[in-house]
Order: C-alpha cells, then structure tokens, then sequence
C-alpha cells in the first residue's frame, strides 16, 4: 500500500486501547486522528508513548489531536476504543468524524453493544466490532503500558453491505489494516461468534477482579478460584452454544493456559472499580445472560456474579 | 425446679453467644460457670455485660470464670459457644469439664459440625446441637451487644441414648432449660433437619456480608443481592430436600422478610474476616454442598459463592 491511498482513520476514545492501536496504526504510515476528551491538553503537548513488553518503548508525537469531532478531517475508518458504556453518547461524534460509506469499527467485548449504536447511526456507514486479546492499561495522560498479546478478531455487525461476500471483504481490509500495522488480526465469518468467545475469557477475569480484589497471577495462584474460573468458562461455552455459536473444544482451556502463562494482569473493569466508573455489566454480564435465557439456557454461577457485581457498582457510585 | 436440683451448666467459648445465653442461665439461677481464655482477666475482674435490645442492660458479676477446665466443677450440660473451627482442640476440655453422663450441646451453625467432636469425645456423653437465631455481637471484652430475636432449636446427634424417646426427653430438657430463662427453643426430632434449615439464613447472610462488605440492610436495599439471598436460599431448600430434609413451604421467604425487619446486623462471619479469623466455611458451605452432590444436587451458586469465599479466606490470613 502506498502511503497516498491508505484510510484516513479516527481513533474515538485515546484510553488504553484506542491509545496503543492508534499509535501501532500511525506508525505503520496511516493518517491517524484522535479523539479525546480530558487527556487533549496532556495529548497535544506531549504526544502519546506506549511502554511495550513486546515492541519496546514507542512514541507518537506530534499527535493529531482533537477536542471536537467537527474539528477532524473525514475518516475512513473510525475506530472506537471507549467504553460501551458511552457509545450511545459517542453517536454524534462517530457520525461527524465519519467520511462517506465510512466503517464504525467498536475494539470492545461483550455482546450487542452495537445494539445501542446503530440506530443512532446514518444507514450508510458499516458497523463492526472487534475483539481485542491484548493486556494493556492507562498509567497516565498519554502513556499507555502494553504487558503481553494484541491480536484482533473483527467481524461484520449491519450496515448497507447485506451480502456476505461483500461484508467479509470489509472485514478482511480491517484485518488487513491491522495486520500492516504488525497486529494479528484475523476476519470472523460472524461477529456474535467472536463475541461469545471472547467472552470466555472477560467473564470469569473481569468479574473476578472487581469481587475478589484479585489480578490474574493470584487467581491461578489458588485452588477455588481456578476452580471458579473454569466453572464460569464453562457456563460461557454452554451459553454460547445454545445461542447457536460453535466454541471449538479446548477453547476454554487454552484461554486458561494463556492466562497462566501471562504477565500479571489487572483486567479494564478492575480499573473501572477503582476509579469509581460504571462497570460495563449489561455488555459482559446482562446481555450474555438474557441471550441464553431466551435460549432456554440458565447459567447460574455467571448469575450469581453478576448479581454481586451489581450491588458493588451501585454502592461504588 | 428448685434451684438445688438445677442442673449446672458449663460454658465453653465465652463470646457473644456463649456470653449472651450464660448470662441468661445464670440470671434465671442456674450455676454457670464460664470458660475463657484471651478474656479471663476482664470478665474475672469486671464480670459480663450485655446490652440487649430485648431485655434490656444485663449484667453479671462476679462470673464464675475459668482458665483451666481441670478448675471447673463436673457440670451436667456443656454449652459450646466457640467456632465450629475449633471444635478438635476444644475436646480435651469438654471432657474434663464433664459430669457422669453429662449432655454437650453444640451452639453452632453448619452441617454436621458434631463429627469431628464426636470420636474425641467418652462414648459416654451425649451430643447435641443448638441452632440459634438470634442478632448478637461482642462489643469488647465480656461486653455483648443483642439486637435482636434469640430463639433455639434443639437436635439430639450420638451418645449412650439409642430410644428415640430417650433422646427427645433430653432435648426437651435442653429446651426447658432455655425456655426457663425467658428464652424461646424447640425440640427439634431432627438435627440435620435443624441445620439445614437455618443453613437457609447463613449461607446467604454469611457469606455475602464477607464478599460484598455489606450488612443485612444495604443487602436487603438492593434488587440485585436480594435475586441473589433469594436464588441462594431456594438452593439450601433443594439441597436439603434432596437428603431428604423437609424444609416448610414458605419459611425461606418468612426467613427473607424476617431479616428486612431486623435491625442492621453484621454476620458472625464479617466479624471473623475482618479480624483475620478463618472463616467456618466447611461447616457453612463445604459439607452441605459435599451432602447435596452425593444425593445428586448440584447447588451451583452456592458452591460459586463458597469458591469465591475460600479464595478471600486463603488471602486474608
């Protein structure tokens, strides 16, 4: 690809991941543009760093940094790094920064968070949702610490393609994008699969966090906690399969190894407890939970966490 | 009864329960005579103090306070107010404090926390336990503090009484002795049957103030923990049907809106974690899950819970 012709792309919310794909991305020779919010002044005077196990210390300065959305250049492609808890507020950014026929992709887990977004989106853009495998977190206005993984799956939410062939080529150019970029990535042919499997993995350790006070190297660390973990993996795995989504056999399991073999690792929603944010229970929790429901499917140990969730993030507010 | 003829009691484990209910005994006029360990020297010195919201400011001084049971006159029943957790090492001293024949009566919660007594134990004692329901904490040494309720049931577990009419006499004359002093007991027929249902109040009150950090009103406030008291304890209900424990139609639900109308109240078990104590897991939540999975029933929020509990229990000592 020729620096000419590549997407201009806008990164809406610079936190930890919008921060280290956006910098990956720009660094690679895309146009990036971020969006921010509290961190502009930090952003647009010191540039955005990122302390990376894997790729060493990378800085991106100056940064194409903006305020307002009206101020950005029309975008190829708009990456959405924010929490779900505020897609439905980031509507009207989204759809100023976006170029015509432009793709939405939301880098975020859980299950039908585009659900809030799309009807607040003009028909003519893509939307898409990619699931992040990556252990990153904000240690400070523009500096990002990236302990282990990265890689991508996307897949095709709606939008004006209604043909598979077509959606899967939209797919492969995010994969694509990502991959020139040094990022695994791979195209999902169904973007509930992809979330459900994710899933496999947030349900137990995002949870399990936030109840138990607990990074990942003490919960596999003690017996009733691995126990828990993979009881809960599990329910995940029998949810998603009376949905209709296919978890391959030992999927669990090598999310569970992977997990053992990784830095120690606070997960997002461990950082959202402790600086008194929303928890994003609906997209990993609620939502899994009705779908399965619906399906005739009870999953009563993934319940029970919410449920405590639950009446932690009401008290934490 | 005559108090000549008033059987003398002994009180192993002198905290809030044992406090509350020797206390009790002894104003009625019964010889009670206490065992105490780290709190020897106040109680000896300042006797012991409840504030109950029930009957009232209560005192109790001089005590007849103990070090050594070797020091304590053969009594007729023994009173068992300590930890389930300490039940073996306590053995020696039951013994010793024991009259001929004399009936030992656990005032424990959990299931079967008789059976590591037991084989310490001269085959010639009768054992028994008491579940009490009852809103009682210790304020500081030899002073308890009593908010609310104090009923007993009484069960009849092992000893040298086979005859079942035997053995109900016996736990009649163990609720006589409590009704004696103003508080209300039942003969229950049944001990496990006792247990497993006041397992219907602990395993959800006990175990979510130490999870959640939170007493019986935030808990009660909240849709979120009540879904999750009410899941709980509809699972304690099938556990104990499936060993074959009749549990009354609607007592869960009486139990559930008896708490809402109890004063605020922290469970035995916050006390415990928060003053790095181990915590009576096995006998609240190892042994009734271990009981329902040999009858073939799964109680998957209960045993989330009890994971989730060790795990915190393993982490704070």
């Amino acid at each position: 690809m020729q620096a000419g012709v590549k997407p201009r792309i806008g990164m809406i919310g610079t936190g930890a991941i919008g921060g280290f794909y956006g910098v990956m991305l720009a660094r690679a020779g895309f146009d990036v543009h971020f969006l921010l919010r509290s961190e502009f002044a930090a952003v647009a005077e010191a540039g955005l760093r990122i302390d990376s196990a894997v790729h060493g210390a990378l800085a991106l300065d100056p940064v194409q940094a903006y305020r307002s959305a009206a101020d950005m250049p029309p975008c190829d492609w708009l990456l959405v790094g924010a929490k779900t808890t505020s897609n439905a507020d980031l509507a009207p950014a989204i759809a100023q920064a976006a170029a015509d026929g432009a793709k939405v992709l939301l880098l975020q887990n859980g299950l039908d968070v585009e659900d809030d977004l799309r009807p607040l989106l003009p028909d003519s853009l893509h939307l898409l949702g990619g699931l992040c495998l990556i252990c990153v977190h904000r240690v400070g206005p523009g500096v990002i610490a990236h302990q282990a993984l990265g890689a991508v799956n996307v897949g095709y939410h709606s939008g004006p393609c209604a043909d598979q062939t077509q959606r899967m080529a939209i797919v492969e150019e995010a994969a694509t994008l990502f991959r020139s970029a040094g990022i695994e990535a791979q195209a999902m042919p169904g973007l509930q699969q992809a979330r459900w499997q994710k899933l496999v993995w947030n349900v137990p350790y995002n949870g399990l966090s936030v109840l138990l006070g607990a990074s990942t190297t003490p919960l596999m660390a003690n017996e009733h906690s691995r126990e828990l973990i993979q009881a809960l993996m599990a329910e995940v795995v029998r949810g998603a399969q009376a949905c209709g989504h296919h978890i391959a056999p030992g999927y669990a399991e090598y999310l569970f190894t992977m997990t053992e073999k990784m830095p120690d690792y606070w997960p997002s929603m461990y950082h959202d407890y402790s600086h008194k944010r929303a928890l994003e229970l609906d997209a990993i929790y609620g939502r899994p939970l009705a779908a399965a429901k619906a399906a005739g499917c009870e999953l009563p140990k993934i319940e029970a966490l919410y449920q405590a969730l639950a009446f932690m993030d009401r008290c934490n507010r």
